[in-house]
């Protein structure tokens, strides 16, 4: 037998610019002219934003192919989309020197970036997210994929994006449930990242709630901010990224178990007051602190507690198939205080005994 | 507005292993075993692959999830065959944990291979190719992908494998016409890396043909070596890589127009000649040398010309559509002499004037 080594280089270091900013969207196009000179552009977006007349600002009066997400929503997720995105490309003569732009929430970034990753082995995608959720946390950091018929995001690639450009603005039209929903992800962030970024959320919630552009786009910058540091410290997930799974562990399975009713935000508030509850019961919380969580959540009006649709039993048994899960069980993240993990001898997830998770779900009833 | 940077690491350097071998495949579990501890495997091969017995001789008395390709061939090298494929591994119960072993031919590899790179945003692949053409070229290097409706390899990932077993033995039970064809890109590696590989290609040609395991496993070498110092240099195909397309601008286009009807190698033979007539043109050949390459190819009985039903119009119309054609026209590689690319000022592919390929095409006839 003879042994061959092929090896592989490093990559070399490389980063994209986030850029924040209100009412700059029929700006955007000469920047990306700019910056991707002989690309060939192509806008996927869906109809909700159509219907809002997004695409058409970005684009004024040129005349650029787009692929219009019908219906919106996380039930276009899946293979066929990204199959007919990549099917509309080939038939408007894009090849390997395309560019794609995602214009819109969570679910339109997932699938156009994973669109990206996958044509003709990649080719660059422009993040443009509109939601809160998406402005906060998912149009950043790479991970993109749809769902298959057996889980969420069983199709998948890291991929970066080459820009980012967040516009407040937009929000003005987002759909209030889902905007507050969306606030959630930010309150994580100063969760695990930032204590003075948790008071001004305290403070100015009301400010929030009223979208007033200047105040988002401060929030808009400290969200970009922590995510930035999290995903550049580890941009595959080996470990520290973990830290953004705060709330998330029983947040997924609740989601999961109200059959997608509830939105990710409003499950994830529930985790998150969850994951409080087992830092109390391990030694690890304040006097007061869940309290100031909780009332942000009742000012977002996003839940609190568990559905009473919901079984304990039913709950376990998703944690247990919980994709991080190591032998039927998944380790969970905790903080220590506000902006700051439980993160001892490195560990970004820590183990948190089964019977204590019992205990907590019927604790959040 | 406020811009923020996110950066992205560089990533480590990496590498893999190219296992050489005579009847080994038996031996090979307990190696996966050994090295992808703790990742549970899955096997993805096709029905031809079963008919001559090779999945069970690889796995034994164990039982390992498996997938198996039908019809096997280019025909199933499309999304649904990776959308089945992923389904079946979340129904067989395998997470972001799970390894894929790619047992087969050319297409087995690129669409398990693509399945690897994009099943829960990537798990390991080790590829076990079981061709001539495969084991000389497609199972080293990474490039994986499926056709859509329109184009081949529209949707894809370079996804390196993280090991590569070659059993020289199996090309046994291979069918003559796909041995002979696939003999050809060891033909291309010797063109553009190695004059003695050529000289050894000529010398050992009948020892080939009789498919004698110790020629057959040096043969091995000889490519692995080539395809692993090209991948290296140039993993994702910025440059130097592109010395692999040799040969295959026109060949692509042969290919093509024939509707398939010609095997890889088979319209690869024919480009290669293509190349050559090029290169007798352009001022840099030597005597000889084109009817080296010919009397190598009329041994393995692949074609030399253009069969009578290609017209030379519709060949000029593909290769302006050529998918590494700029502005309607690709560049072409060329070399020097026998093991020797033509690379002038660091270029890897060079202008060939449209005039002359036409006037080759009419030679080829």
């Amino acid at each position: 037998m003879t042994e061959i080594e092929v090896k592989i280089p490093a990559s070399q270091a490389a980063g994209y610019k986030v850029i924040i900013g209100q009412n700059f969207l029929d700006a955007v196009w000469p920047m990306i002219e700019a910056g991707f000179a002989g690309r060939n552009p192509f806008i996927v977006t869906d109809e909700n934003l159509v219907s809002a007349g997004h695409p058409q600002r970005l684009t004024g009066k040129r005349s650029i192919p787009c692929f219009i997400i019908r219906p919106a929503g996380e039930i276009s997720k899946n293979i066929s989309t990204v199959t007919a995105i990549i099917e509309a490309m080939e038939k408007a003569g894009l090849g390997r020197d395309s560019v794609i732009i995602a214009l819109g929430g969570g679910t339109v970034g997932d699938i156009a970036g994973f669109a990206a990753a996958i044509f003709k082995r990649g080719v660059p995608v422009i993040q443009m997210p509109t939601t809160t959720v998406a402005q906060a946390d998912s149009a950043i950091g790479g991970k993109t994929g749809v769902d298959s018929s057996v889980s969420k995001n069983a199709f998948g690639a890291f991929w970066q994006p080459e820009a980012v450009y967040i516009d407040v603005a937009v929000l003005k039209t987002l759909d209030d449930v889902q905007y507050r929903a969306g606030l959630v992800e930010s309150v994580k962030h100063a969760l695990i990242a930032d204590a003075d970024y948790f008071d001004f959320l305290e403070k100015n919630l009301d400010d929030i709630l009223a979208r007033k552009p200047d105040i988002l786009e401060k929030m808009a910058c400290f969200n970009c901010k922590i995510k930035a540091a999290v995903v550049q410290a580890d941009p595959t997930e080996k470990n520290q990224r973990r830290v953004l799974n705060y709330g998330h562990t029983i947040g997924h399975a609740v989601e999961s178990a109200s059959g997608y009713k509830l939105l990710h935000g409003q499950a994830i508030a529930i985790g998150i007051i969850g994951a409080g509850l087992i830092e109390i019961e391990m030694g690890f919380s304040q006097p007061g602190r869940l309290e100031r969580i909780k009332k942000i959540f009742e000012k977002l009006a996003v839940p609190t507690a568990l559905p009473g649709y919901l079984a304990e039993a039913d709950l376990m048994e998703i944690i247990k198939y919980d994709k991080k899960a190591v032998k039927r069980w998944p380790k969970f993240v905790l903080i220590d205080k506000i902006g700051h993990p439980h993160c001892p001898e490195g560990q970004w997830a820590v183990d948190v005994q089964k019977e204590l998770v019992e205990k907590i779900l019927k604790k959040l009833k």
